[in-house]
């Protein structure tokens, strides 16, 4: 099973980025291409009954996996970026992360307001991000219409928060 | 001709990230699935004959056409981001940009000593970070088989200085 597959390619750092947390790290993935494949095949494979018009990916792992998925699907991917990164004009929203706060934009010319959104990023973890992510969405009058990621950990409850914007939620591994 | 077509795609941002600088912005060529799958295609053909082991994709704007890139030719992809990203154990390199300095970072157990390595960003400017990339590569004691861009500053001179490592330059959009 995928989950097994992803488990077995991860690498897990202690203490990092600060201690206390276990940080899961998605790179060695990327350094295996079948399995790369076959994670973006089974994406497909999941959003196939789900109406998208462009992936909302978040900066930056959620570029890897984000883009290539927008190519497979053939359509626009936008990208989600930390304060003062996206040159054009953009949306903002400040949100939490599990260890500090940030400021997430989106260029706002870059999102129709009738398009149907998926949210990517490599791992859900209190959804902080993927939050701001759907906010910035919402503000741009668009619907968020799911959300996939590769790892969830389970125990820190994002999808609760995310429900409130959809509750077509795609994880690959969860922890 | 692809130069062309990204010409018209590109948003050029007048004075960022600080006066005087033009910002070629590559972010609207994504929201153009059709055109993104050009590219791709055109890479994969004039890599035909090089012979590749990985890509290593410069953060974070490398990461969206290289990860993809690496997808088709089924090759490992290695991420070199800025300093204290990467979670692993890491080779550092200290470098200029065209507008300050900065560190990158590449995970060392990552790259075997025998690959053949193609490095991508989305843009060649000065070349700082390409030379960056190279001399981890080299750091590791891999070879540096070619370079990817998209776009290529021809005024900045950024290719005289990867010659050194590798006269296999792609660029698909020169200014």
């Amino acid at each position: 099973m995928i989950d097994k597959e992803i488990d077995s390619a991860l690498r897990e750092i202690k203490n990092f980025p600060k201690k206390g947390i276990n940080f899961k790290d998605i790179t060695s993935i990327l350094l295996r291409p079948k399995l790369g494949s076959k994670i973006l095949d089974l994406l497909v494979e999941k959003l196939k009954s789900t109406k998208l018009d462009a992936i909302v990916g978040v900066e930056s792992r959620g570029f890897l996996f984000g883009y290539s998925l927008a190519m497979k699907l053939q359509i626009p991917f936008v990208p989600a970026r930390k304060s003062g990164k996206l040159p054009g004009l953009v949306v903002q929203k400040k949100y939490s992360l599990e260890y500090g706060q940030a400021m997430l934009e989106i260029h706002k010319n870059d999102i129709k307001s009738d398009w149907n959104i998926l949210i990517h990023d490599d791992l859900l973890a209190t959804g902080g991000t993927a939050v701001a992510a759907s906010e910035l969405i919402k503000m741009l009058g668009a619907n968020v219409a799911g959300y996939a990621f590769l790892i969830s950990l389970k125990s820190l409850n994002g999808d609760k928060k995310l429900s409130k914007f959809s509750d077509n939620i795609i994880s690959l591994a969860d922890y």
